[in-house]
């Protein structure tokens, strides 16, 4: 019986010839993430098994990203935790300052997460490195600080379920696109604890940021990881970056699938998640009338340089609607850069944006655009649970970033045909 | 008996021919200012008064700028309920979103405060506008509810000082350095309930940036407004800007003064206020050892493109201390933006710094880099009383950008000298 690429990448670092799902493994890990939410925690708990020091000091990643620069005196302690463990223990990776970014796009970025890695994070969306053909998948902090010490981790092998995405792409139709129309099909919980591979030609011309964003929201299905085989593109993409050496793996041609799904791409709109479960989506144009106040650019999901090059796309030579704020995040420092070189800052500030240092700011709720009671907000982020980016009853709509700026310069949900036409 | 420029400004908003101190008066207000933190109030008082129209729409001011982008929900509702108002009420001037910046930079670089206007902001640091020859003055949520509903405020006429600067300012001594100096010499209560106006032929070559900058801290001197006469510098800076006429007070040769005193700026070096409060001060060359954990340039006292300036020539080619977060914080969208276009943010970027919006930020303990226990912020703000920047325990110690910029590349208090040579 052949294996799955997740199958492959999880007996590989279990040492075995061989797994299948149900199996309970023990694996290496390569790479073991955590922020300042929940690095704090393992920590503590890394201190508490009286461990001294951590497996390997080159892969055990620290990121404080959710509520830097530090918005208040409780983050700033948790920041001042996660900063103290990383000069003790004399971390290579750990991102302050004026390299803060948002952890699930910098370790790509920076080539610390490479193809055929098994990586866990605390983080539910450490999924995002699927996009590299990794098997990553989020953990608590017990699991997290279990990991820092021994370097290994338990694993429920998953079942999978194959996706198979074929037609061709509408104008506006991104990855992000692809995955909401998915939750929308399967839901919330329609691959709890499996695996979500992602196929077909349509994947095959899918930029490596698109896939990154596809495997980003694999854990919005409830899934374990999502993955999309390695290929030229993901070469290309790692190759000048990788700290290490990496291995590409494929699914074997008879490997077995609990459930296989195909979506013919060409009737997919531009999709928006309504309130208040991703898996709440409408087409573009069946969204009707809804006014906004606010639009966030940016996130794990969508803030790399492909997503401000779309918005910019749009917003250029327009300007956001009066009651709308429009904030937008690039998610690292060289995006940020990046952006500021290309011209794009200029467009965003001509549009009336304010342009955030790298941070997940409000998309968990966490600062830089926290929503008041009655808002909307329209993001290009991945959970739009009530209360996510704010009161209790504000809303936020999940997009692609052509949706969003769209949506900003119209002051109401909207396509991006809307305002450059199709 | 001649008048003070002081006095003479509050004469004509009374009506009056002549003022004297002690006097209580009531006056015209030119502007009526809150933000977010004191405006809610005031809308409530002015709601509770059965106010239904503000005095004048184009003189009503209101400026969140303290906590946005919206820190949390709490500070989201704040400026829904100051952005709800400004609707109702149709006010000409409120800046939300993209156009948000900080209330004492904005209202100037829009021509919106000028010579010889009486202004009032429910905020402490409204006295900054005496840099361009105003009387201006901080007051409380319910004065500025009254202001707004009459357009008139009481005041008493304070007693006059007289701040007379001769000499030749040393390199890297700067208005900020006069006026730490200033308290230094007069303590935090020297001039209480008093008008404190600086003159001399320092004052006369000094910007109006750095007058600015000396007016923002008369507060912290426990004055009732700063003032400095204005003159061809100050028709320069208000010429193009002005939106409405203006006039330009002088104080007469024999007005009285309660006080005068003169400093020879030769002898003065840069200054630095130690902590808890701005009237710790020592020269540069009197700091010892300090290190430091972050450095915040910006704010309403020292966030302007000069400021920017100044701390990119000290920052050029160098790059912050790997202990040291250094956040810039340019305090209107036009600073920030000419900033940028001036290159000044990759020189930012290269020295390892955090861009942030225009925002209050940190200064007021607010958001975007809070202090932890037992940190220590070199800061260009201008307070650094007990917990103002975070946690009890963590420290603030004031100066100008020049000396900001020097002591984020050393990891501790240093002069600009230190780095670039005298």
């Amino acid at each position: 019986m052949g294996m799955t690429i997740t199958e492959k990448i999880l007996a590989a670092h279990a040492g075995l010839d061989h797994v299948t799902p149900g199996d309970l493994i023990s694996a290496k890990v390569d790479v073991a993430l955590g922020n300042d939410i929940t690095a704090p925690i393992a920590i503590k708990r890394f201190r508490d098994a009286g461990a001294e020091k951590v497996f390997d000091k080159d892969r055990v990643i620290l990121v404080p990203d959710h509520f830097v620069p530090n918005k208040d005196i409780q983050s700033a302690m948790q920041v001042k935790t996660v900063r103290e463990f990383a000069r003790e223990q004399g971390l290579t990776y750990f991102f302050d300052g004026g390299e803060m970014g948002v952890e699930h796009a910098i370790l790509p970025e920076k080539g610390l997460v490479l193809p055929g890695d098994l990586v866990i994070g605390a983080d539910s969306h450490t999924c995002t490195y699927g996009g590299l053909g990794a098997f990553s998948t989020g953990v608590g902090s017990t699991d997290l600080a279990a990991a820092m010490i021994t370097g290994e981790v338990w694993l429920r092998v998953p079942e999978a379920m194959k996706f198979v995405f074929t037609g061709e792409l509408s104008p506006w139709v991104e990855g992000k696109d692809l995955i909401l129309y998915l939750i929308g099909d399967i839901g919330v919980d329609g691959a709890l604890y499996r695996s979500m591979e992602f196929t077909g030609p349509v994947i095959d011309k899918l930029s490596v940021e698109g896939r990154m964003t596809m495997a980003n929201m694999a854990i919005e299905a409830g899934g374990k990881n999502g993955i999309i085989a390695p290929d030229a593109l993901t070469e290309e993409y790692v190759s000048g970056r990788a700290v290490r050496e990496y291995q590409f793996y494929q699914s074997d041609a008879d490997a077995e699938y609990a459930e296989v799904r195909e979506y013919d791409v060409s009737t997919i709109e531009p999709q928006v998640a309504f309130p208040h479960l991703p898996e709440n989506t409408r087409g573009i144009s069946e969204v009707g009338d809804v006014p906004i106040d606010q639009v966030v650019i940016g996130s794990c999901t969508n803030g790399r340089i492909e997503d401000m090059r779309s918005a910019a796309a749009i917003l250029k030579g327009h300007r956001a609607d009066k009651n709308v704020r429009l904030i937008i995040i690039p998610t690292t420092p060289h995006i940020y850069r990046t952006a500021m070189e290309e011209g794009l800052f200029e467009i965003f500030m001509d549009a009336g944006a304010v342009i955030s240092p790298p941070t997940c700011g409000p998309c968990l709720g966490g600062h830089m655009g926290i929503l008041a009671q009655g808002e909307r907000a329209v993001a290009t982020t991945n959970r739009n649970f009530v209360g996510r980016m704010g009161h209790p009853e504000s809303e936020v709509y999940l997009s692609n970033p052509a949706v969003a700026a769209a949506s900003a310069i119209l002051g109401k949900i909207a396509g991006p045909a809307e305002v450059v036409g199709s």
